[in-house]
This record gives C-alpha cells, structure tokens and sequence, in this order.
C-alpha cells in the first residue's frame, strides 16, 4: 500500500509536529453540500449508507470540494442497534427513529448478536471502496456512537428534551442499563476493529449524549464502556478521538480513557483544558457550527481564536464543536478550510520537512 | 407586616446561620401535582398565569402538599415577551409557541416598551394576594426570564436544537441582539422591582439558554445583562438566585454578577464550584431531576450526595438541578423534601435558635 500524501490529520493525532493544523468538520458529507442533495434526491438516507457506491461517492465530496484534510466515512451511529434487529426510520424534520424502543428485558433480550463481517459489511464495503477512490489523498476516519449514546438513542427511541426513559431504566434497573450496554461494547469494539481491518486510518467515538449525565454517573454508564471498547479494539497504532459532547467534567480521567486525541464542543475553554490534559492526548474542536452563518470576515475571526486559545505547539485538530448543519453554505465552510490551511503555520514549529521539536 | 416563620430560605440565600439546608423545587407548582391538574383541567395556562386566585391558589399547593420552604410564584417567563406585543401560544406537547419570532429591525422596533404595573400587573396582583394567603408560612419567590434568555425565545419562536436564528443575529447582526436585549434587561428590572414591591422576598432569575454560548458570548451577550438588570433592580436587600442552566465556565465572573445565589444544574460538581465562589454567593441546586423516577431510597441516596457534595456550612439552598418533570409521582417530591428536612441539619453547626458562627 502506498503512503498517504496528506500525514497532518494522522500527525496531529500523535501530537507528532505539523506544518499547519488539520482541519476536518463532523458531518463534512451532509446537507450543506449542494452534490450531496443531488445523490440524495435520488436515495434514502438508509440506502445512501447501505449501497458503498454512494457512500464512497458522499464520503469523498468534501475532500474535494471543501479541502479537508480527512474524510469520514458516510454512515450513521445507529447502524449497530439496527443490525441487531431494531427498526430504524429516518423521518424528514424529525432524524432517526426507532418505533419500538428497549424498556425491559425481553426487549433487550431479543437484540442480536451482531458480528461485523456478517451483519455490518455494507459499512466495511463502502469503507475499502472510498479508501480505493481516495487514492492516498488524505486518511479515512470509521466512526461509531459510543455504548451509552447507542443505549441512550436504543430506550428512547428518538431525540429527546429529558431523556427521561433512559434515566429512569438507569435509576431503577441499572442492571438492565449495564447488560445492554456489555453488548454494545463488544458490538462497538468488534466493529470498530473491522473498520480499521477495511482500511480506516482512524477512529471516531461519537458520545453525543454523554453530557446529560451528572458527573458520576458519566463515569459509571459512559466513560467506563469507552475504555472497555478502546481496550478491545485491534488496532495497528490507528488513532482513537473520543468525543463526549457536553460533558466538561472529569476531564483528566477522560483523558485517560485510551483514547489519543478528545474532542470538545464550543463551550469548552480550549487553553485550560489543554493546560489539564494536553500532555496526555491532543485536542480536537471546537468552532461554534452556527459561527458558519456568518460572513467570512467573521468566521475567519472566530476560527482564530480557536487556534489562539489552543495555542502554540502541536496536538491539535480543528473541527467544529458538533456537526456542519445542512442550511450553511459550503462557501463558509471552504472559507473556514482556506483559512486554517493558510494560517495556521504561525502556531507550529515545524517547517516544510524539517522537525523541531517544540 | 409580620415575620415570616420559615426563614431558611431567606437566611440561606445570605449565607446566614440556619438549623437544616432549605429546600424548594423549580416547577414545584405544576402538572406533577393532581391537586394542579384539577385546576389546569378548567383553565388554559395563560388564564391561570393572568388570574390572580388561580394563580395563587396553585402556586400555595406544593407548600402544603410537599412541604417547601419557599413558594415562587406561578407563572411564566415569556409574560414579558407577550406584553411586548408577542402573541404567545401554549401548544400541547410543545410547549409555549411565539407564532410571529423577531427576525429583523422592524420586528423589534414593533416591541412596545412595556411598564410592569400596566402590563403585567395580573403577575404583581398575584403575588400581592400569594402572599396574604401565604400568610407568612414560607417566603414567595418572584421571577423573569433573563434577557438572554427571553431573546432567544422571541427570536427562535419555539424550543430549538441548534438555535441556528439566534445564533444568525448575534454573529451577522450583533446590533439588533444589543439593541432588542437593551430593551429587555429594563423591562427585566422594572418587572423585578415590581414583584418586590408588591412582596416576593427574593427574586429567581432564569437563564435557561445562557449555556448554548461559547464562555465569550455568555459574557457579552448574557451575563452583561443580567449585571445590568441587577444594578437596576430596586430592592431592600431581597436576595436574587441567578440561574444560568447549562454554564459551567467563567464561574468566579458568574459569582461577581451581583446575585446573592447561583444556581447550578446536575452536571456540576458542587465541591469545585464551592471551592472557586463559596465565599462570594450561595449556592442553588443541583439534583438531576430524573432521580424523581426512581424509588425513595434511591432518591434519598442520591439527594445525600448533593449534601455531602456542597458538604458542611452555611449557603446551600437544596433544588433540583432543573425543573421538576411533569409525570414524577408526588410522593417522591415529598420524599426528597423529608429528606433534606430530616437529614441535612448534620451539615448545619446552628442548633435550634443558638447561633454558633461557622
């Protein structure tokens, strides 16, 4: 196999030094793109994600048309609680639903086993076929939701305001909150591992749900099971981001998860938590995505100071602090991309091909 | 006017002296309660907000049924929106609707200037007969949104994910946010000072979106006003409880806004937060709300650690860490209230009426 022509993503992961920041954006292969809406108009979001033509085609779009330094491969967290037996709709306006969420233990009882070749291969497919179209260019990124958000999503069955069905299957039956989630580890972990085995350069844990958790019990439902997954994960040095979306607690033990970099949202102060943490992993985030609304003048404005508060040094990915949404115009969000790539060099030591160490 | 005979709250709020930690609970006066729903069953919310009897017969309820040491007066933060001239709708299962959000300079100059004794005097008539009713049994809370807050509703029309428009005038148009929050941190003070005159003991201020800024933002476009609203506020040493869900940054910033009380939500860790503001305000909070669904014990458990997290001392007023949910069985409010009665003098070195200075 040949070398990946653009190292920076993969670098910056390792906290090894860079000439510039990499940049990439969650749900870079969505909405927002105006060829994206052209594929889907013609397929279901589902479809999209279970035909790797599409998803290769998807995945690739932002790479070309926005600049980023890494793709992500197009698919959806919930993949996992739809391979074992549960049905996934995808209603316009409102995002996935399950219709019939977990509440008890039969429920529970009746989610398969699922062994990624078997019951995941669509994503492993379209993950060997974007690598192939990628052709070096920059790394591919595998994702899966983290085993509480997976859990959190499984019992509600949709987006919710109090998530008051998973806290009460917590608060009242914990047993049945930790069985589930045991199987979503080795769900997770097996997948994760196969994506890296299809070709994923790198890997992404989405605990989007995370912050909804006190302090505590972030450690006992969420952070807990990520260790376990990073652990079982086979991996070749493939960097792990682990993203805890709202959770600003607890930062030096997630830290310590196994992952190698973390991702935060826009309400976390870049400068402290690398102070706290940026010895241990690097730092992925974290631009306000509704910063995209506006003028490029101020988006520039904005994304500076995102590298200001990082600072100086390496270990740091720029992202937004959640994913593009769909009514931006992708000139902003190439205006975002052009703006790293050409400013970003004053906060690294490294120049062209010769290491300094900072 | 006599003396009121439950002073806990009051002295709490002070950072004085009390036997046990008070309690009371956001939303307590509300649909969790049979004794509500009766009265909600022949009058819409908007006519129970408007109608002083209703009003007061409801928010007396939880005093008496659950055993609060304070009622807050029932009512809603989006009155002030609606006596600008906004028409609100309550929508079942959606909550309060603005039909027509503010999106540009005509809408907000079309915002009448508003005097709390004209427009919102069915509010300061409710509290003047709350309070005869209450009969000096426990203090009456008064209440506003915060102008962040109330911004946001009017701009976005309705809850929201992404806050996208909001988010679009303050990065695009700054001016008109500045300009309509002008306006609404003096409608804000003016109300307040009303409430007070007409007797609320103390004064709750919620900022239920302060926590979907960046920690520069809350700075610029929440926290700045609700200073503002303070400085303007006019009061004989009633206490006001700063509310700012979901902010967990610029804490020391937040604690030197003017407030006597900060109020925190369940993700935040009591011990570091008192460690960094406990000698500047006291502290509100923070049981997640969702431990209201599962069984005594538990609740009781769990409400332990909220006391043994702000730990011994003075200045701890016990709520939840967000509003009571509308299908939490009352006798598991009532159990959380015995608790904190019966088990957090333990925290308190004042016994009986011999004040030993902590």
């Amino acid at each position: 196999m040949e070398a990946l022509q653009n190292t920076l993503f993969l670098d910056a992961c390792k906290r090894r030094p860079v000439e510039r920041t990499p940049i990439w954006i969650m749900r870079q292969a969505g909405r927002y793109l105006p060829e994206y809406r052209a594929v889907r108009a013609n397929h279901d979001f589902l479809s999209m994600c279970k035909t790797p033509e599409l998803a290769a085609e998807v995945t690739i779009q932002p790479v070309d048309i926005i600049g980023v330094d890494a793709a992500i491969i197009f698919s959806d967290i919930l993949v996992i609680p739809e391979a074992m037996g549960m049905h996934l709709e995808m209603k316009e306006g409102e995002g996935p639903v399950f219709d019939s969420p977990i509440r008890n233990e039969e429920d529970a009882d009746n989610l398969n086993q699922i062994d990624a070749y078997d019951n995941l291969k669509y994503v492993l497919d379209a993950i060997s076929l974007t690598k192939r179209e990628l052709n070096n260019r920059v790394p591919l990124i595998g994702f899966s939701g983290a085993p509480w958000t997976l859990l959190t999503y499984m019992i509600e069955g949709r987006g919710s305001k109090n998530f008051a069905n998973v806290k009460k299957i917590i608060y009242n039956n914990p047993e049945l909150a930790h069985r589930i989630l045991y199987k979503l580890t080795d769900a997770v972990a097996d997948y994760l591992s196969a994506q890296i085995s299809a070709g994923a350069d790198a890997i992404q844990i989405f605990d989007t749900w995370a912050g909804i958790l006190s302090p505590r019990d972030y450690l006992v439902f969420a952070l807990k099971y990520v260790n376990q997954v990073i652990e079982k994960i086979k991996r070749n040095g493939e960097p792990i981001i682990y993203f805890p979306k709202g959770v600003h607690y607890r930062m030096r033990t997630t830290a310590d998860c196994g992952a190698d970099v973390i991702g935060f949202d826009w309400t976390i102060d870049l400068t402290k938590t690398r102070d706290k943490i940026g010895n241990k992993v690097a730092v992925q985030g974290n631009l306000d995505p509704t910063v995209l609304y506006s003028e490029p003048n101020f988006i520039r404005r904005e994304a500076r100071k995102v590298l200001e508060a990082y600072g100086k040094g390496e270990g740091h990915i720029f992202n937004l602090g959640h994913g593009i949404l769909p009514d931006i115009n992708p000139e902003h969000a190439r205006a975002l991309v052009d703006f790293v790539k050409e400013e970003s060099s004053a906060y690294h030591l490294k120049e062209g091909k010769n290491i300094i160490a900072s």
